[in-house]
């Protein structure tokens, strides 16, 4: 249509597919570009689909699914999906952050990672944690969630020995002013090199936590 | 002289001295009102004095002892100094949270309260806390100072059973914002029960101890 | 289920049962907990619960008593309920302050504490505040809720000689900014030794005076 | 000069002088516009004077009289001063507060206005507000000056039964923010009627309530 | 009940009733209130009152007046309605300020001012305001409510010579942050000696305005 | 050198040279960036320069000129100087905002523009506005310099038929929160169809209306 | 009606209709003011109208059109339709951003300018605005609307040789700030010379961008 | 000393020399502190130091080596120094960036990488850049420094296809509020899978580019 100019050009330079941000467009739309897109490439996605959408969205075209912790619609091509080198190791510190933990999760495994899930390990009941710490000692890279105070990527910063990817929540009440009391906590960690992405972005945590990987993929294939 | 009105009804109804706020006063000042107080009670003390304030004090009155971590010059009657009920624990994240730390510590001695400190013990190398559970164990309240992202008082919160008060420090630089990251870190704690003061304010800290401790040792000769 | 860890820990450690925060669960996950928590302690409770989501969890689970001011569920084994020591008062500034204020002192009474209400006694007519002077007299501990410009905690610490736990509200409109104005001013109180808790957060002061008051009980058995 | 436009209309309407802000100019630009306006007027005044700037100033206008506290410079013609109706009640919360209460103090003498001054009589010791309960009495309208949580003014208002012009200070630190945190303590105030001015605007304070006298003593020629 | 404790102090004291912020209650709590304070003052009247609520009102007490402009309800009993002297002037930058600006016309009639009212009078079409400057000239005491950038009341500034209370409102958008806007700007006008109350806050407004010309009044028994 | 990469598309593009922002630059690098541009170009300017760093320049380059109200230091080639179309209105609103106002005026003249000044015509005096409208009916563009609530704009976007291009300035105490407060009025303007810039940003502005100047120049060749 | 005084003054002044803000009045305000206003001016039109209110409006006014993208009502008189010299260039940086960017196409539009539109050129996919750049070359002014980063007008403003409007949307979410973020970004754009407007203000820009092309025209006729 | 608690975990797991924050201590902090550790790791060094501090250290220290644009301090033992594999291109938008990128180059190369460094490359001259995409196309990780509106990274993001970091600076004036502007703009960046830090922060850029290549490093030797 006239109203969006798909970037083809960053799928084949990045080997992610573009993903269809669901919250601003209507379900005719998503199907629309779902449509367009999904022979060029082995998985198509839309993120922030809220059920009502994504049950119009599967009326029309019955071979989406839809996960409803991660609010995510995707046509998936099992045969093309790739096999991705490394292991994403994802963390939320409590249940309500699960939304934004499950969209970075959903988000890896469509693009051919394989992710392990950490879920309710905040920092309030710290052994919670420790008794867990094979899924930070067994991941490549980290994406840690969190709201309220957002200390747990802090934490976790203290204890593991691979690139931290820190997303802040919503969650909370009060001062934490929707998100932003998390994100300045995890901007301002004493543990040196979180990277840290928008409020609520799983999705945009998991694209990095991807684009770490590939690095290492190619970089592997060189020799020193 | 004109400009002050002391607040002799705190002193009697609470059992801590008025507290001279120095940072706006003149060494004069300071020394006019230290004179005017102290035969009333156990100790008087100016908070927030620099070294060159103290010396132009001290060269008044010789008796004016000064501590310049915590920046604090006192007169102290050692005979009248009471002997109090509890111990208070002084927690600091980083080297860099000390001055408020001890501002804490020292109003809590001077008060007449037994004190534990435990310095630089902040949340990105955990171990450093863990291994000194002890002074968390062994305290009746606990004041906890962190600067940066402010996550040790929830930690702490996970791992004590007595009350803690938080206080977050100007230590940080970006999106610290001269303590508001910690604030508010601090404020939206996962870890319920938490009692935060000002930004640096050590002595509100040590004072909200101290009538903690003094609550439990009137409740102590009350029977159930 | 797989969405949540419950810290039992937390309970053994502070005596005080792990409380749901209802708002963001549904009426299935709060009923789900709340059965899995109750034969462990005299007092399984959630917050923030909305009269509808309340009905739903009484369906099921018909013990469940709801109090709508505090907007609490509970289940109370009244058999096993402890009885401590100390009396916490409990002040508001104003009518509309109430929702937060039954938090707290609704809270405060399923972890066995005894309670004293005042409510209404906003500043601007200081003359209710001060007929009422015994409440202040009486309490051990003092929770003070306010909103708009947050100043009773100010006023009432220049009354009191016990810890004051201060509680900013949401209430006022225009510059208040949802709490944010009386949070400011009690963090910036000039009476010394106040400790703020988060907007709103009637559950996390009577958590805290819970503590105080449990500190003082086990001093209480300690010789000076 | 070319620099500055002086507003003889205003004199004229309001029966004040235009005041000169002296924050933003050199010694040399406040004689000139001083020597411009002295015929013209009862008392030619600047404020924000710092005393390095006053000695430069009297230097070259002998007669031009400066007051330390208030920061002002003035050049006063006693005989023609007005003699004005009212009186005006000024109060401080603390002993740091009075460069501002000064301003609006000595601003309005200047104007021709009786006034009366209660300093350090913040809401955290009430009593010293409560017994001296003339000065609130005595006054036709009160100015009040506080910094840090800003509450006396809504104390006071709950005692007074005339107009109240709240004036904000600079006066704090931490989350007192230079003066934001007393302001909006003052417009969220809940007494009903409180005029707010800028932070530490004691001048603005005084020309309010000058205008408010004035308006007395115009309508008190006119029959009802 | 027990959940609201009158203030009969402030009637006696200032000659208005206490009046009801409507926001926040039910129409059954409303109408309760109005029955209990009937019969002790001339008028009895509740703000923020949606037209819905107004009805239920209506139906219990058929008394009741309601206006949708000022959204305010009230019982008026004319026979006991004081006259006072002076003249309220109130001036609304934009259409969409009449709810502000008519709240505080009404209350000011309904304390028995006289009220002159000049609507949509902003100051992007100055000519607007310049050929009504009667009702400028003509007033004791002035209102003026304006959203946006909040202007209006600089320019009144520098026509009036009485006293100006300004009256930012939340009507904007995108920048204007529900009223923050033309509050500041307001606090920081170039005209010396308006006060400023809270957004939306025309009651307040009102209540003000009174004091000041109920002061007039006072003042003009008595002799120079 | 290898700091900085001089954009020379830039001029080319424009018609104006790339200005030096001198503020963060020592007299050395000005000084070589000066001698390095000045023979493509009519023109070579500093912004930002101290009377100190320009008297350093000048020691090195004597035939550099020095405005110290503007604060800018430039070289100008008289002979290659362009004439440019059209006249360029500039308006203050105080005596205070004229550094940024200059800055507007000499960037513009060095241009090749026709200047008028209006100096220190504030909203809160309107008769010094409306009685030096020709100013304002002889301009071509607009620049409205102006502090505290930066009202001026909108009032003299009531009064002009050209474009008008609003610059907030650092000017004013308090809640102007150093040019916050006149930013967000002039962004929130009744009047519609101004352009506003960053604070103190005199340059940009002079920039943005020599753009509008130029295009109108290009199109006068335009056939309809 | 007493509500509204139109501001006929501009209309002569301006050349450009007042335009109806639609989003705070009823479809009876808006038919009424629409047709009170339709005999003066080749164009009525109202902005912010949703669906259903246009539909009410239709219904009295037949010959009203509604664009549901722009959000924008009219009555054209198409044969009293001005011809205006210039192309205004609109570009938008993603779809969402449409209903901004379009609201300021069809104002242009119906002010009788040409109107090139370039729609989703987001600079995280530079070559798609590379490949368009002859619509910025063709264009004699440019309105820039972008939300997220708002980083596209600093791009086009390197690309660009004429006056730049940038207008930044509300698009986006978490630290995005309804607009704030892009706000600030393009007020300290690196690209001088860009003039702003308030978030989601498409209508302000195209009157701006339209008083750009008057002076234009004005000036053509002007012999250097 | 009774200070600091060295965290040689730290090291031990990440391969990374602790650093030390050099900005709050004295330059005898800095000696006791690098004294400790040199013998210990094959780098010891100190960020934000000041050249006065560096002349101080280096007396005690001859050793030392200083880069006054990076603000290091360091005792390199070339012997020891560890050979990574991987490219860490570091950008920067205009040339006062230089001290964070900097900070960031000398960093990555004390921890044995190899860095490309392109300064003075921001958005307003996008030519810059693209005729420079060898850097972009050669890194395995890229670190993108920009103050003011923060845009360069965005840009970047729709150029590379590895991993980028963006480093928000505190350089602009007014509205960039020293950094929070492109802090924001980063955070909000429509380029997918950007990884933000604190403002300044190029030596926490550093240790994650570090930490991403040392993931690669590790991956490279796990067969799929
Ligand atoms: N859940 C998400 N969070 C953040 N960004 C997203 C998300 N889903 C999609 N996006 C971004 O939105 C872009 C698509 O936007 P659009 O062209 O409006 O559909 C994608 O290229 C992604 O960069
Ligand atoms: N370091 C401190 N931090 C916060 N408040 C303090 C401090 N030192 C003194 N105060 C308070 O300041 C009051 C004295 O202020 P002043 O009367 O101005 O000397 C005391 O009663 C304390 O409440
Ligand atoms: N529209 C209003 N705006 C601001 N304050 C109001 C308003 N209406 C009533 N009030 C205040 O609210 C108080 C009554 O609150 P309440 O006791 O909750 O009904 C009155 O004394 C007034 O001071
Ligand atoms: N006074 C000023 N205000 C805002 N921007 C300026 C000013 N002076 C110069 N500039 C901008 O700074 C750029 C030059 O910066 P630099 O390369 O660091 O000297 C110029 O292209 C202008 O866009
Ligand atoms: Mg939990
Ligand atoms: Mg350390
Ligand atoms: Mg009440
Ligand atoms: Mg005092
Ligand atoms: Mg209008
Ligand atoms: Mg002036
Ligand atoms: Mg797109
Ligand atoms: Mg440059």
């Amino acid at each position: 249509g006239d109203f969006a100019r798909i970037d083809h050009h960053r799928t084949l330079r990045t080997g992610f597919p573009e993903v269809i941000w669901g919250q601003d467009k209507t379900p005719e739309q998503i199907t629309k570009i779902m449509t367009a897109m999904r022979d060029r490439t082995h998985v198509v996605m839309a993120t922030r689909v809220t059920p009502g959408k994504a049950e119009c969205i599967q009326q029309i075209l019955p071979e989406v699914q839809y996960n409803d912790r991660a609010r995510i619609c995707a046509i998936v091509n099992q045969a093309k999906m790739p096999q991705r080198l490394g292991t994403i190791g994802i963390l939320s510190a409590g249940t309500a952050d699960l939304p934004v933990a499950e969209e970075a999760a959903l988000t890896a495994e469509l693009c051919g990672f394989q992710v392990e899930r950490l879920w309710d390990v905040g920092v309030a009941g710290i052994q919670r944690l420790l008794s867990n710490r094979h899924v930070i000692d067994n991941a490549d890279v980290l994406i840690v969630a969190a709201g309220m105070e957002g200390a747990l990527p802090s934490v976790v910063g203290g204890l593991a020995d691979c690139p931290i990817i820190a997303v802040p929540t919503s969650i909370g009440y009060g001062a934490s002013f929707n998100g932003i009391t998390p994100l300045l906590g995890m901007l301002n960690s004493c543990a040196a090199g979180l990277g840290v992405v928008n409020i609520d972005n799983g999705f945009g945590a998991a694209i990095l936590a991807g684009q770490i990987l590939r690095t290492a993929s190619k970089l592997s294939n060189q020799p020193l």
